[in-house]
């Protein structure tokens, strides 16, 4: 099976052969050294402020959206959060849970966030805003320059979902005065789905370490103690942040995050020129679409994205990524993240040509 | 470096093919049904009432813990909580944090839970109890089927921690009246760290389904809705429930868990026999022992038990299991789960026969 979606993606070969491996044991002095390359590659490819510090979540990305809610901010926080599709629509639910006092700006599916929304917002009172890098489900790519700014103007506390953007889009917590940022290992570091990591700047760790958490698991306090000595409090899947550490060495080798960033771009292009003789109509705009990602709409009535979705998996052994809710039938996406070459693209479009062919599309 | 750990611990050949292999994507009716599968083999093999569920975390024993005690327990229970060790005293530390009332019943360290103990909380309106199968910290394993007819009789939910047990000790959920289980993916069961797997039955179930939770990431109610297709909430660890249904079959074949119970008994026997001569002392009584690990303890005056698992890992290339807390300078630990050979346990042998020679213990 050839995979285009956006997690697990297809892994590269070094990162298979340890999967290969016996796991070593992990409270020792060489693991924690690691673990502090680990913490110290991905300060630097988040290229996060200096003495920012990792959270290494054995959990999925939503473990780490959840931890980050529930360390970042508390009751008497007012916080803006962007609503542009499915991962947005989990922070609205995370404030709920946690009774954050929060301002939704729900957006269309596939609408830009643009400053005569924000600007709305300006000079309110918010003390915090969550929205994702790149909105996975739609992929959406918001102006994180513009969030920035704004967030900086109005002294506000910025905690980015890049879960899926990372890597595939620009990125800096220095330049986007991102205080804390989330990423999933499945995504485009491209390793096994089991953990996220949060790179936290020093005002998020502050908060952390202020904040007194009703969880164990989610007690990021403790975690950033922990950390001190390259340890978690709880078993990490340990095979993965070997994978990881192999993978941020050979990031950093091959040019770093920016080489990785218009792989990416060039790869998204590519699949973008290559289909535009197709009947499918991109769900966001060009300009404001995240290079991890296409979302495509069928155009010819009557034809369902799921069913799109159904046959190139069952008929010709091809995973694209189907949408859940309430656009499954109306939007699939096809993932550029992970080791995909062209010639695998170049089958992909050959599979939607055929599709046309058979008038299945 | 041979692993004598408890977690992760050495793998079968067949597991470390399938993680070295691509991971599908898995929002497939292919994935749910190794799911469902999945679901049902555990169940079976934790010998679980009709209609039990699983619920499948990504994250370590603890987020199972923890998921456990918000799922199962309300403000207006009244548990009682074994703390006989590290993992004993979690299960304190937790219904602490989510203000469930409970009452301590501590052990010292590798102390026997007997009836004498016990009778003293009949008919005094317990609603709940929580413990370990094995206390991992030193290898105690409890009475369970005294513990079970005693929460029978007094109508009380059981909350069994069998992480590091399951598969190692004789464990059954229709024998010993437990009503929700625990077990790890890097414990006996030999995959990789990463996730920890619930088994439920009806009551617990109904417990979850009516628990309003304040979590996201830990709502069970969620987990067991989404598992009814064979899905889970959120993206698991794909790879290692891929394991875990090659694993659970093997065992199926290979004769189940009384097969597996006796292979870990035996290999215990094996290495408590062999080590009669040396300067230890077994740290919990041996007819009270888990077949999961021996817990050992040093008799020579002066011989810090860290030292030895430090020695053994950088002069031999083993690792045997030290001691956190205020154990590390008395106790280190030797497991007897994972794919452990004979010859592997004779050169652990070997290597303290060498170290009493250096008169290094």
């Amino acid at each position: 099976m050839i995979n285009f979606t956006i997690g697990p993606v297809q892994m590269d070969v070094e990162t298979q052969k340890i999967g290969a491996q016996q796991i070593p044991y992990f409270r020792t002095p060489e693991f924690s050294a690691v673990m502090k390359e680990n913490e110290s590659l991905l300060c630097r490819m988040f290229d996060a402020p200096e003495n920012s510090r990792v959270v290494f979540m054995t959990g999925s990305g939503t473990a780490s959206m959840e931890g980050g809610v529930m360390n970042f901010f508390a009751h008497d926080d007012k916080v803006l959060v962007v609503n542009g599709g499915s991962f947005g629509h989990r922070f609205v639910e995370l404030c709920q849970i946690h009774e954050i006092p929060f301002t939704e700006i729900h957006l269309e599916y596939g609408q830009p966030l643009t400053y005569d929304i924000l600007k709305n917002f300006e000079n309110q009172g918010y003390t915090g805003m969550l929205l994702q890098l790149c909105e996975t489900s739609t992929g959406i790519l918001y102006d994180m320059n513009m969030v920035g700014e704004f967030c900086k103007r109005n002294n506000i506390f910025l905690f980015v979902d890049a879960v899926s953007g990372f890597l595939a889009d620009r990125f800096s917590m220095k330049e986007m005065h991102v205080n804390a940022a989330i990423t999933g290992s499945q995504k485009a570091l491209s390793l096994p789905p089991s953990m996220s990591f949060t790179v936290l700047d020093q005002e998020a760790q502050r908060r952390c370490v202020a904040k007194k958490v009703r969880s164990m698991y989610f007690n990021y306090a403790d975690y950033l103690k922990n950390g001190e000595r390259g340890q978690t409090p709880f078993t990490p899947a340990v095979a993965t942040l070997l994978q990881l550490n192999d993978k941020l060495k050979r990031i950093a080798q091959n040019g770093g995050t920016l080489y990785y960033n218009n792989v990416m771009k060039q790869r998204a292009e590519y699949f973008r020129a290559k289909i535009k003789h197709l009947p499918f109509k991109m769900f966001t705009p060009e300009n404001a679409t995240s290079n991890c990602v296409t979302a495509l709409s069928p155009v010819t009535q009557g034809v369902s994205a799921y069913r799109i979705f159904e046959v190139i998996k069952d008929e010709y052994g091809i995973w694209v990524c189907p949408n859940g809710g309430e656009l499954a039938e109306r939007v699939f996406r096809v993932g550029h993240i992970g080791n995909i070459t062209e010639g695998e693209i170049d089958r992909l479009v050959a599979v939607f040509d055929d599709l046309q062919k058979r008038k299945l599309i």
